[in-house]
């Protein structure tokens, strides 16, 4: 599910091998492409010592948001949390023209924690045409000591006036054959009232990712959504995700936090078995859908092979 | 999943007991709603003597497109269906004071066939500020020889340029759990292609019902929208279900009755225990989610009694 982004922008990566001239306008001016191709992606220490992930190359309101969700779940959970053990070339790394770059940041939890691990990632690439892609996401997955949703979101832009919003707590349970399970986290907790907040805002349309494997993972309260502001006022989508995005999103994590990642549920042996069963093959078929053919098309054989190795390898542990 | 339409006009249907004011424009005027207020629904004799239910109330094309529809779906199942046993008083039934009349159409399969049963549904209330709400819905159940999926159809007009479509092979499986079946009904049916056509149609907006249970249990392909034509023009709307809703709503059909009625699938003992299971539980909460609560307010105690009682042994079967 995190790092489910490329499926989002299929229609952007297929233009880098087609000849169809892609449409897409430049990308902000204050965002400094050039200057931060080379550069390692800023990694600072926390009060915890353990590496905080920021999230260059977007807006402001973009990565402030991001930096902030990051830092409220490494803060909630810290205790809970191991350091992360990636390898600085998993960490951060680039295709060999300089065109794509990406950065992956991964905790695993204690094995007295409900966390499996949390995942944050960021995703930047040039376009052929000008302007730039860039995927910031996310999320946090339980292990099998309990049922609760994961939770994710994931913020996939492809120009200064255009955004594709994916939040959700995922449900790791089949919705329809547990109605209890719906009420409990979906219902209760009134996860609805998001969504319809942002769905009359004027600019916001229903977005459906091209994969129907990703579209039947989420909940049905999913915030998937595209947000086209006029071309040409960047300010718009700036001031949409400020007020809107970042309140909605922090309100979902709360939610995620309280009533997901802190709370306790009975599971049974046999359930358990289920569970892992389920979140192994819904994290085997994201990767093989998002990252299995653009990965390799991005950044060459080699470092797809080492980056998708090693997410694999933590994936199905 | 059939009787699921009173869902979709909760908001509605609880104009009824508030005093906030209904803003729905008056039917349109091609529609007898008096004058059809005491009669029988029109059921005549199909050429196999089964009767055929005809949808009173609503426009030609909406009428045009239910009675084809369950036309075909009679004609082509006509040799795996037994005889309607519904009583009469089930098949038609209102209220005291004729402001609301119901009718369903119940057909099981015989015992060697893969079809549970077909029901085709019709529902049409007066509003208390004028105008009407006229309910249409056709669907298909499987049993358990099968996990293909079922059908659904329903249109809920509250106005002449007001409707909302539910269009959906609802699936017999947790998808997330089973990609393979994902692809051989909803991907190589190509089943995203008719949903895609519609969103195009300016005037054809995301609908979501108001239960998360209705929402987990339609598939990633399900067409729920809601199509608003301007008001007073009850033209526009009629035209868009003639040349859109009327072809794409065929075309579903078609991929059901070709690749879910009519193909083998192999489901052994404890997976046939697992879709029972599931069948059971999503028909047995969709009546108390839609019907459970309104039809006692619309049609009184003792006729909801009668009704939701045969329905419900229909579905327990």
């Amino acid at each position: 599910m995190a790092v489910r982004f490329c499926n989002y922008f299929h229609p952007s990566l297929s233009s880098f091998s087609s000849s169809k001239p892609y449409s897409l306008t430049s990308a902000s001016p204050s965002l400094p492409l050039r200057a931060s191709r080379l550069s390692r992606p800023r990694i600072s220490a926390s009060s915890t010592s353990s590496p905080i992930m920021e999230f260059p190359y977007v807006s402001p309101p973009h990565r402030d948001l991001m930096v902030d969700l990051l830092s409220t779940v490494e803060t909630r959970l810290d205790s809970q949390l191991l350091p992360s053990t990636l390898p600085p070339d998993v960490q951060s790394f680039q295709n060999q023209s300089g065109t794509a770059h990406g950065s992956f940041h991964i905790r695993s939890g204690h094995d007295s924690s409900p966390i499996d691990f949390i995942l944050g990632s960021w995703l930047h690439c040039e376009l052929p045409t000008g302007g730039a892609l860039n995927i910031t996401s996310l999320s946090s997955y339980l292990n099998s000591s309990t049922d609760a949703p994961n939770f994710l979101i994931e913020l996939i832009q492809s120009s200064s006036t255009s955004l594709i919003l994916i939040l959700d707590l995922p449900p790791r349970k089949d919705l329809a054959l547990h109605p209890d399970y719906l009420r409990t986290f979906y219902e209760d907790t009134k996860l609805d009232a998001p969504r319809q907040t942002l769905e009359i805002i004027p600019e916001v349309k229903p977005y459906f990712s091209s994969s129907l494997y990703i579209r039947s993972v989420v909940s049905p309260t999913a915030i998937t959504v595209r947000i086209e502001g006029d071309a040409g006022d960047s300010g718009r989508l700036e001031e949409i995700i400020k007020q809107h995005l970042d309140p909605i999103a922090k309100q979902v994590l709360g939610i995620w936090l309280d009533q997901c990642a802190s709370g306790k549920r009975e599971v049974g042996e046999s359930e358990r078995a289920g569970l892992e069963n389920r979140d192994k093959l819904i994290k085997s078929k994201t990767i093989e859908i998002d990252l299995g053919s653009n990965f390799p098309r991005l950044f060459g054989r080699e470092i797809a092979d080492r980056v998708l190795g090693t997410i694999q390898e933590i994936f199905s542990k």
